[in-house]
């Protein structure tokens, strides 16, 4: 038998992968369940995306440039330009999906055996990109009890050697919802200069932002234009995670040079889903707000919910649709299985992330869920009583 | 300024890509350019698929499941059950492209420092995808006085070290248009079998094959199955490069999960494309009995036109859509910039893609280009025209 290789056996699989025949049995006995684990939100794609390919009148399907269409770039430079983030078109190249575009910083920055340095819990996939890049993750735990704040920029210092290429964040955060402060961003800013790293924010959740706070964007920082590096999709701003389309900025032009490289060797963004995305840049604010009010809604209920259930503690989200829920049970993970295959309650059950796909430290988050609050505001009550429900009775 | 990567500075650029500024230039000095270079058929898309996407009832573009939508590897089984290769829906994975195929298929077999054994001339993004995996191409030379047949197996023999993990061969092949005899891939397996190696073929060109000959793939050899993987793609069998959905087929199932994971990290492929791409599965057998047939008559036009240049020498392609020329200059790669920025006749001029790109030994294949018909035949006619008047005033 020919081997696989020891990358493709050490790539990690996904969180909830498990679990998945135990909800598809579950589903078979009758049982209704909730699905909190997910990240595909349950919201309408902008009608003006899904109009837009109804009435393509394309004769060939072809490959668009390698770093996707020039119209659509620059219209895109004109939505960061109303974000108060001044780029060009030349500064960005379209990816598919915000995968690719992490794929493609890891390729450019990072060769097997550097290090890159993230603040944990953090979204699972940055493991999966960082085993197939060969790149080692230094992980900088943050805290529940500080609302997964920035852990003290003391911390990060410690851990950068002469390996160290770049810090990655995620603002606002899945899993943790929490969105940087100015301040914060501008810690992390002073010590990439310093250390002459590269700063990638994966800002995919950017417009997911509730309360009065405001987001703040690597981009913004004066004097950064060398170091920083977003990651961006259409994904969950428009709810069309099925397009694939991402994008990489900076203003590094050997960045994106580099970046450029990769993307030629792949040919093609996908040219049916960019007509979309463009035509989605055309959404009124309307959609947005109501979107955003949905989501601020369901975040209020779920925090409201889940603060009443004895022995549970919830660090608040600012931004994104996720949250971190720390439960009085030994392995959420034991937890999340039993839930599925033993428990139901009215004949319904639900379905969580354990948060320990989300840390890179061994041992940490094992008490800790992802609830992703992507179901209508009366599902994610019902969802919350069955949790209270279970760990009435459930034996670790 | 922080470093980018080693890989990222070794990744190639396309082998063109510096040739089209000066393809720009002559454009805007009014000079008509037959572009000559590129693998974008100009052949419609079946209207089927493109009516797919049309009629599409989408009110939320969703992630797919990472593999592919069931229903739609259920039908590429189908296809390939009716080319008498016996696989089912779990034998595949959908990709976003041939490309994510193959680096899949690199990152699933091989760790950095391992090493690929592949027949030169070679499609050139081989090139990145190695250098992006950390894999070292070991080529083997093939000669256009045999039509870039398969080299003896006793070279691919020698060439085999305890880091050779794969055999990488493309049939038929891109820039070559050769392809394969059974014998010729008998061989290959043998040896693959011997040596405990991956065999990987990528025949996404497996449709456009002319005369008598008949397409023999990797998965009809009896035994081979835990060797064999196949690339395929939509890109070019209907036209719709701009999709971006190929398969990895294989029936060796650690494979087929190792390649899963990767899949799994970067979500789902693209959901429109996916559905314009099963509707393409309908397309009437008609549209490829035309498509053929113009192929077909190109590539006799073109070769009975190049046929009747002093000291050019052509291999006669058997498939896809591509030949290796040999023309009387010393290099290939000032011959094109030449033509772009000196040369014009009757106000027209051409774009060819020097072949020493497709050539990984350096040195090789320097007097060479690669022709795509890709045009009408009366421009191919033009075209060839243009590049006999080129060749009597070119001075090395
Ligand atoms: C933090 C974060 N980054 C990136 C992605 C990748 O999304 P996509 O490839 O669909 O843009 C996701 C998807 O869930 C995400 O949560
Ligand atoms: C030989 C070969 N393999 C793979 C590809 C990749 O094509 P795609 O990613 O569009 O499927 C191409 C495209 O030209 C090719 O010529």
């Amino acid at each position: 038998m020919p081997q696989i290789s020891k990358k493709g056996q050490q790539m990690p699989s996904s969180p909830i992968r498990k679990l998945v025949p135990y909800a598809e049995a579950a589903e078979k006995r009758g049982t209704t369940v909730y699905y909190l684990n997910i990240g595909q939100p349950d919201i309408k794609t902008p009608q003006v995306a899904l109009d837009a390919v109804k009435v393509h009148s394309l004769e060939t399907i072809a490959y668009t440039r390698s770093e996707g269409s020039e119209d659509y770039r620059k219209k895109i430079a004109g939505y960061y330009k109303k974000n108060q983030i001044d780029v060009t078109h030349s500064d960005i190249i379209v990816t598919t999906g915000g995968s690719e575009a992490l794929m493609f910083a890891f390729g450019s920055v990072m060769d097997e055996g550097d290090e890159i340095i993230i603040p944990e819990p953090f979204y699972a996939n940055y493991n999966g990109f960082s085993t197939a890049s060969g790149v080692k993750v230094v992980p900088v735990i943050s805290k529940i009890e500080d609302n997964f704040a920035l852990p003290p920029i003391e911390v990060f210092e410690k851990l950068i050697t002469p390996k160290t290429r770049a810090i990655l964040i995620c603002n606002p955060g899945n899993p943790t919802g929490y969105l940087y402060t100015k301040e914060e961003i501008m810690k992390l800013a002073a010590i990439v200069k310093q250390h002459d790293l590269f700063l990638i924010a994966d800002e995919v959740y950017r417009e997911f932002v509730y309360d009065d706070v405001k987001h703040f964007s690597v981009l913004q920082v004066p004097g950064l234009e060398e170091h920083a590096i977003v990651i961006d999709s259409v994904s969950k701003r428009y709810s069309m995670c099925g397009a694939r389309i991402g994008y990489l900025v900076s203003k590094n032009k050997a960045f994106i040079n580099t970046a450029l490289k990769f993307a030629q060797a792949r040919l093609s963004p996908p040219t049916l889903a960019q007509i979309a995305s463009e035509a989605a840049l055309d959404t009124p604010q309307q959609y947005f707000d109501e979107v955003k009010a949905e989501y601020k809604k369901r975040r209020d209920t779920l925090m409201r919910e889940l603060e009443q259930i004895e022995g549970v503690k919830v660090a608040k989200p600012n931004g994104a649709f996720y949250c971190v829920v720390e439960l009085p049970v030994k392995n959420a993970d034991d937890f999340a299985q039993w839930l599925l295959e033993k428990f139901s309650f009215n004949n319904e059950t639900l379905m969580v992330a354990p948060a320990a796909g989300f840390y890179s430290t061994p041992g940490v988050g094992l008490n800790q869920i992802r609830i992703a609050y992507v179901l209508l505001e009366q599902s994610l009550v019902k969802a919350v009583k069955i949790l209270k429900e279970a760990l009435k009775v459930y034996k670790d």
